[in-house]
């Protein structure tokens, strides 16, 4: 019998038929994930649809005993192949474990386990009149433990912060299977090392997060958002600083360049100026009358800032138009070119104009499109880059980009990833923004975790 | 000659003579922090005074060559012995250390050495518009690094977060004398493993903190702070769920019993209503038309709940009194009895009223005066106890009571520490609220970023 074999057998052992997946189609569409790479080869063992914490444990047990890794997935909407097994590997998916099993409105707290969608959580804590801030744009789909593995933000992060922010306890079954309590339900801990935070962006390289215990916030009374036009990106940066300085917090601060703003319109005709050269979308939140107080001096700001059009949500509709045109972005690239590729870089909010404008030269001189949108408030874009992988010439130019593109990041002060994770993609790049010796310690750790390399190896380093 | 003369000689050649004391009485002093326990007995190897990153280094590389411990202080405030040597130990004072590098509006984030006095960095990013929230009642003294190292929180906390949310990047010293940088100076980071948040709450035990970026927020507006008072501790804390539950954020949700009413009221004859069973005080901060009306929408809920006597700042003098009182509860305590202690627990907010009756049955079942202040809104109370050390008999109580204590914080969920740290006084009853597994994994971190046990030993497990 085949190795292979030999663990699905032993799989079937512990768990029942109907949640483990032997086919090779099967097999085949559980080893990829939203990342959009030229040829990735890779087939894993098996996949298995886990309904509780035991059958984790047991799955765990069967790949030590087989040296096989254990690949967790939730949504598999990654886009940094986080969950894509290197070569083989048991597919961990929690699909089946989406059940919200507390809200607790007087402790501000949400008791959870991985596979839930994160904007089904965001709609049942609203009911309480409660509120879930992480938003990761593919929150109807995603779910917390992938947002948990990934250090996943959104568009309200400059307001709210991102996941890290939320997670209070996890449950975590060990590389050898046992139960790892992180945290506690309290609001502030000092007892001990932070393992919560540990946990978190670890990318499932250090445990499975099967439960996590998430702070709430109460659920703003109301919202606006704003969207104007500039004939400059140096402009409209200006003027997020000024809104910055001005001691006002939106929920969001967004942008979308020009290239990002002709593809959308193309895309949705929702009547963008598809003559200017940046947008800005900018989402404040709380208090309807620290709403309009707020409203009121960005509008003055943006002014002065020399912002065309600026428009603001009158109505749940206008809302909702405003935000698919911003959220539509990757979507409307998708049609430029066979490929779709994004990215993640975020620098200090004082090197943000450098950071867009760098960019823009670098696909400029290799020949390529680049959409630009991101979360400027957080000093954080997103270069979506269509391209056609068949074309091998145009390959090497993106390759090429790619690394300028990471260079100029680091010498910005920047990181390669601010909210999706290091994944597979840029495992090689990450020596251009960590310290060595930060490496070798994140290394120490995952070897002091999972000695055997058990948990989703060959990811972030 | 000795070694710990050696020792000295080794620091002397790599420091200024300025900046190494060994004499006894020196040596005694800085041996002991505000922890107030009975019978510690120890006397650090010598203190030296470092001034920059480089003589960290020096003094480490000397410390591994001796196999003595290294105990980083920065003012020495805090409560649980975390920078007490157990027995021996080179003290790294980092009150030298104490210059702000800089402050930067327009990317909200500070630069600090390890030895800044919290107070005076709020007091300088003020002057930009800007405000670093966490505040330690010790603030005037205590420093930035310290705060870091125990997870530091304050009056705050509910609605800002704690230290560890505004922590961006640190400079690291490893047990070896390399340099190590956790993360960097954006808003967000999801590359590679939360080193940051690992040092945060660590106490010193896995590298020493040299500098920090931190997180800075734009100054509210305006803030105003309410006092009123209960004739029941259950009634309060329905009017703190019920302010939460309506969606009110204050910046502060804090609390005094009636013993520490009393108490403060003897000392410092502020006009308190000592007669009541408990007080509340709230602050809430924001734009002015924000604050009015949450000030009116919290004094409707107060009154809901029975509240006496609320009052609320309408001058800065006013605001200064309402706060003298709540944090005169420690300084008014010490009068009572030859010995003060305090203590840091914090449960899930909906077992907070159990929490504060439990902790009153435990002491009076064993003949115990406590005051209890808090900050409810978080769950966290800190029950404090005069005692007289030289009397063995009231000591055997105040041991047993704590024992108890301990054993009800965690039957309702809660943890010992929830921003003073564990230190050397917690050591024994962390077990009672973290799990095993977290306790080895806790230990197994150590052993990996400090194998020779050089960085502050004996703390917190």
């Amino acid at each position: 019998m085949l190795t292979n074999e030999k663990l699905t057998k032993d799989l079937l052992k512990v768990l029942p038929k109907n949640q483990v997946l032997t086919g090779i189609e099967e097999r085949y569409a559980y080893s990829q994930d939203a990342l959009n790479v030229k040829n990735i080869e890779t087939l894993a063992d098996a996949v298995v649809f886990v309904e509780n914490v035991e059958q984790i444990q047991a799955v765990v047990k069967i790949a030590n005993r087989y040296n096989t890794p254990v690949i967790c997935r939730g949504a598999g909407t990654n886009v940094v192949g986080a969950c894509i097994p290197k070569k083989n590997g048991i597919i961990l998916n929690f699909s089946r474990m989406n059940k919200i099993l507390e809200i607790n409105p007087s402790n501000l707290t949400a008791r959870v386990q991985a596979g839930v969608v994160v904007g089904d959580l965001q709609r049942e804590v609203e009911k309480y009149g409660l509120y879930y801030p992480p938003d990761p744009s593919n929150l109807t789909v995603s779910t917390i433990g992938g947002s948990i593995a990934q250090a996943s933000a959104g568009a309200k992060a400059f307001k709210y912060g991102s996941t890290k922010e939320y997670v209070l306890d996890l449950l975590v079954v060990t590389a050898n299977g046992e139960i790892l309590k992180t945290g506690s339900s309290t609001i502030k801990n000092a007892t001990g090392y932070n393992l919560n935070a540990l946990f978190v962006g670890s990318e499932g390289t250090l445990g499975i997060v099967a439960e996590a215990t998430l702070k709430l916030i109460p659920k703003p009374e109301t919202k606006v958002v704003l969207m104007s036009y500039f004939d400059s990106v140096e402009n409209s940066i200006h003027a997020v600083t000024s809104i910055i300085e001005h001691g006002i917090t939106p929920a969001t601060i967004d942008f979308m360049d020009k290239n990002a703003i002709q593809t959308v319109e193309d895309f949705i005709h929702a009547g963008l100026l598809t003559d200017k050269e940046c947008a800005l979308v900018i989402e404040v939140d709380g208090l309807a009358c620290a709403v309009d107080y707020q409203r009121t001096m960005i509008e003055k700001i943006l002014n002065n800032f020399g912002a065309a059009a600026i428009q603001y949500s009158k109505t749940q509709e206008d809302y909702e138009r405003i935000w698919r045109a911003r959220r539509s972005s990757m979507a409307a690239c998708v049609r430029l070119k066979p490929n779709i590729t994004t990215d993640d870089l975020i620098v200090p909010r004082n090197n943000l104009s450098q950071l867009v404008l760098g960019v823009r030269e670098i696909c400029a001189k290799y020949g390529l499109t680049v959409c630009m949108v991101g979360h400027v408030g957080d000093g954080s874009v997103h270069p979506q880059i269509p391209i056609d992988y068949t074309d091998e010439e145009e390959y090497a130019r993106f390759k090429k980009a790619k690394s300028e593109i990471y260079k100029l990041t680091a010498e910005l002060g920047g990181l390669i990833s601010g909210e999706h994770g290091i994944g597979m993609l840029k495992r090689e790049a990450i020596g251009l923004v960590i310290n060595e010796t930060a490496l070798e310690y994140m290394r120490k750790i995952k070897k002091t975790l999972d000695p055997n390399n058990i948990l989703n190896p060959y990811k972030i380093f």
